[in-house]
């Protein structure tokens, strides 16, 4: 047998091992033919180790160099040498030496590979790189990722281990209780015509465990939901999840902000600087239009619907007598953007559904722009007091109802501080959303639903306008925003199965689905259950943003397509006849009709 | 709000706190009322704390106290006082002193459970503690099992985090490619009529992280398999899997073993001693009739078939010449057996489809038996010699096929082992069993099967062999065996195209299927596939073996039936025609005829 087994890693030689006998093994990076001397960069997932075939030392082993080709597997012995005078690589970590090879074993050759190894600065086109997902890892990128993914999988793991919480696995063959999202179903053969689900996250579980005594709860879950997916969506992804006793947010948050210290610390060696900043949800609305606001800079958004209906702007005053806001944002040194620059504003904005972007600029005369004048000198003054204008700014305002105005500026805020250049890199700016709404309304179904999830737990101060105000109601609730991306959340739980089941009311679950979804659930609060609380944060997310990646599907290993396909394994694939009758199943005829 | 808050647990306190103020919160473990005093044992997963309630020190506390009941949710404030003279409770961690209670909250109360909590010696019918399995786990001695789990793949984690493995989660929605045990398949939505499939294993991945060049990756798996349920299996399942390139098992097998030891270290503060032994495959067979010995009593096989030939005793004889063969063992000490212990053995190896036991004593006089009169003197010492008989011992003998032999002779070893009490509490008794063949013969499916599975090297020297006598073939696969139990098992991989493709002719996979299931990982060996192994072990199993017991389903949080149910949440269930609607299935009418 070939003895391929290493005595050394491509990323390890230094100056002080020249002179040393070596064996190193990995991948043709590249060939670089010199005349006599043949060169081949050698890869592993260490680095990158030059090899020398000298034709007078050993012919030979020269000779079979001259076929090797990129990405054919070799092991080689030979010499730590030093490079010759002035062709040492100081981007390289073994820069300083070269291997003069003795040996060569070629352990696995080739084929050409469909997009070029060595080169990453080649842009390749995603489903080629999806469809050969193990080449593309090969190329460093992907694989940089999944080890600060692995870096903070640990570090979250070392240190929720040091603070007494057991790591627990949760099934993964569930109930389904539709809610929110579709579940993934599974067949069952035992059972004809019963199903399974994949759990969309824990939650049950890890309240059941809080009620059965464990005390502290983790696990980094792997969760699924068949949605129509986003960009930044997957049919499976990972959380974090986790769940604690006898504590309230006052224990968890702090707890919670050492571990993302922890993760920000072993995957990037940035050291945070806590207690990270808390926002009540209203005043978050209020500021940044949205409860997942980019803090890294300010330009806040400020009411200005008393102004407006004093002034003699028509269209601002019938919108406000239907019943829409008025809501601005200044730019600072805006009053020097063209016209043309403010008409692509005007359009971005449009694609959020709001009718028109007003603007003013404030110049050396004042303000300045074709609505002025409806706004006598009093209320100029007023506006430039509320907006902080100073000479050189721009204000930028929407009229429309208040989650149409909010949306559009807060994605004009984004993009202006995109545009604008106000974000530096490797900012990193965390913030606790709070006091969250318990519920919202919907339109659509024509009823509450929750806006985390029913078992959060709503301020105990509140109770009381559950039925006069259910929409007034806070919920303990908690989101951990980075950056302008929602990280993670979690809630102090309902401990009380009276509460629980009031709750389940107000969503206007009827009371045979919820005994049939949720019925073991609701008995098992009856039997001792301990004040809860917990979180779970997106680790898909949280590795995207310690890579600076915006693609989900750079940090996972194999991911899905949005039409969730393995493009590499092709799947979902059909099954034999005899699979689907185990399981009891006809697929329905397709109507193409 | 009421106050909860913890400034201790309840396994914390000892005489150095006494005079100290403190807040307890746990369930009421038992409460005493002894005249005047109330005593109550508070409970968390720490541990117990006793609170003294004196209706003379706090009345209106005393008198609340009254109405606690068991498994009641409170929260305590008071001093830590030293307990009376004489009351001191060695047996506890905090029998030394007890809490003066001052203010007592409920914080829930509890329904009378459906079994006792405090008391762990009765034992409860399974189905009612998977019902209630939150009050099981309550119990302590299954959480204490999974907190044995936490830290054994803490420890493994650690272990491999230090050795450079990656962990990387692999899809859990992948591709069905039945080989072996039955897919749980999952219908895709939006790709109507094709399914996902639960994996059985992340063989496929873990090897095509190799070939990406990951060089050392690690995953604790979850798992699955549909099939009929045997006691010590779930319908998902819990392995500790790596793979790593470049190495043999000369490097694997001593890495496994210090992460093995380091798990014993962590859960069972046990210095195990390294290198673990090694066993060829035939000769394991040959000495203990099966390939997951327990090697920690001794009473070896041997193999009986040329003494028995020569002997006078027909029924011997025509086994024989049918193709059965003859082996025995001795247990020492056996000739004391009496007539109804020997024939309750001979009725146990029945259970095994053999036809008999035959069995002789030496006693003063020599061997005695029925059938020792068959046997000439010289056969006699031979038998003797060859199976180390001493006065007083006795040999059973089984003449059948080879396989039907081996199994009834291996159960009748452990189950003599266990009645003779040859095996020591706390003995660890580990083996890589090595060499395995590469195929045996399916009788069923009338071809060729894998051992392991079809990725497995063959033995490099071997490969000749493949046409004229494939089951000659030795694979180089490795199990480890622990006191009996398979706790793991992997190979070398093949790394070669082509030889994978001969394998699967071998295996008379038809060439549309292979390409149909595999073709994916074919071509992904052709782009340059370093050598590679790996291993994979069943965390439930050791588990299980960790904390001494012999049921799986103490070893998981949320475990199912034999029949794939969970008690609990009551699933697998039923789910609405609108879901089936979308996933473009129908449920076969049952066909009751």
């Amino acid at each position: 047998m070939v003895e391929y087994r290493r005595t050394h890693d491509c990323g390890e030689l230094r100056k002080s091992a020249i002179g040393t006998a070596v064996t190193l093994s990995g991948w043709v990076h590249r060939r670089r033919d010199h005349g006599g001397l043949i060169f081949v960069d050698l890869r592993d997932r260490y680095g990158l180790t030059q090899l020398v075939f000298d034709p007078e030392k050993y012919p030979v082993c020269h000779t079979a160099a001259e076929k090797l080709r990129s990405e054919w597997v070799i092991s080689i012995k030979g010499e730590v040498i030093p490079r010759s005078e002035g062709m040492a690589n100081p981007n390289l970590s073994t820069g300083d030496i070269e291997i003069q090879v003795a040996e060569l074993n070629i352990l696995s050759k080739s084929l050409t590979p469909p997009f070029s190894i060595c080169d990453e600065s080649i842009d390749v086109n995603e489903e080629l790189r999806l469809r050969y997902r193990y080449l593309d890892i090969r190329r460093g990128d992907v694989a940089e990722k999944l080890i600060v993914r692995h870096k903070a999988m640990q570090a979250a793991r070392r240190y929720l281990d040091h603070h007494r919480f057991i790591e627990i696995s949760t099934p993964i063959l569930g109930k389904s209780t539709p809610e929110g999202a579709r579940d993934y179903l599974v067949p069952s053969r035992i059972h004809p015509g019963n199903f399974y689900a994949l759990p969309q996250s824990p939650q049950l579980f890890k309240q059941l465990l809080m009620i059965s005594g464990m005390d502290r709860y983790y696990q980094i879950a792997q969760c699924f939901r068949d949605e129509d997916l986003r960009a930044d969506r997957q049919p499976e992804f990972t959380q974090i999840d986790l769940e604690m006793s006898f504590g309230t947010p006052e224990d968890l948050l702090p707890l919670m902000e050492g571990m993302i210290k922890e993760i920000f610390q072993e995957c990037m060696g940035l050291q945070l600087s806590t207690p990270f900043r808390r926002l009540a949800y209203d005043v978050c609305m209020e500021k940044y239009g949205c409860d997942r606001p980019d803090t890294r800079f300010s330009m806040e958004l400020s009411t200005l619907t008393d102004i407006a209906e004093r002034s003699d702007f028509t269209v601002f005053k019938e919108q406000i007598s239907g019943g829409s806001i008025v809501k601005g944002l200044c730019v600072k040194g805006g009053a020097s953007l063209s016209r043309r620059e403010i008409d692509q504003y005007t359009s971005f904005v449009g694609e959020f559904g709001v009718k028109g972007l007003a603007w003013m600029k404030h110049q050396e005369q004042g303000l300045t722009s074709s609505i002025v004048k409806f706004f006598n000198e009093e209320l100029q003054k007023e506006l430039i007091e509320r907006m902080q204008m100073e000479e050189g700014d721009l204000i930028f305002m929407i009229a429309d109802v208040k989650g149409r105005t909010n949306q559009a500026l807060d994605h004009l805020r984004r993009r202006l501080a995109k545009d604008l250049n106000l974000i530096k890199p490797d900012q990193y700016e965390f913030l606790w959303v709070i006091d969250f709404p318990l519920f919202s309304w919907s339109e659509e179904e024509g009823r509450l639903v929750s806006e985390h999830h029913p078992f959060t737990s709503p301020h105990i101060e509140d109770i009381p306008l559950f039925d006069e105000d259910p929409l007034k109601v806070r919920s303990s609730g908690y989101d951990l925003v980075l950056n302008g991306y929602e990280l993670g959340g979690g809630s102090q739980r309902i401990h009380d199965s009276d509460l629980q089941q009031k709750i389940f009311q107000l969503l206007d679950l009827k009371q045979e689905e919820m005994e049939e979804k949720f019925g073991f659930f609701l008995e098992s609060l009856k039997y001792g259950t301990p004040p809860h609380l917990g979180i779970a944060f997106g680790l898909d997310r949280i590795t995207m943003l310690l890579t600076h990646t915006d693609s989900i599907r750079d940090v996972i290993a194999f991911p899905k397509t949005q039409r969730a396909s393995d493009l590499m394994m092709a799947c979902p694939s059909t099954v034999a006849d005899e699979q689907l009758n185990d399981l009891h199943l006809n697929i329905k005829r397709l109507d193409f009709s």
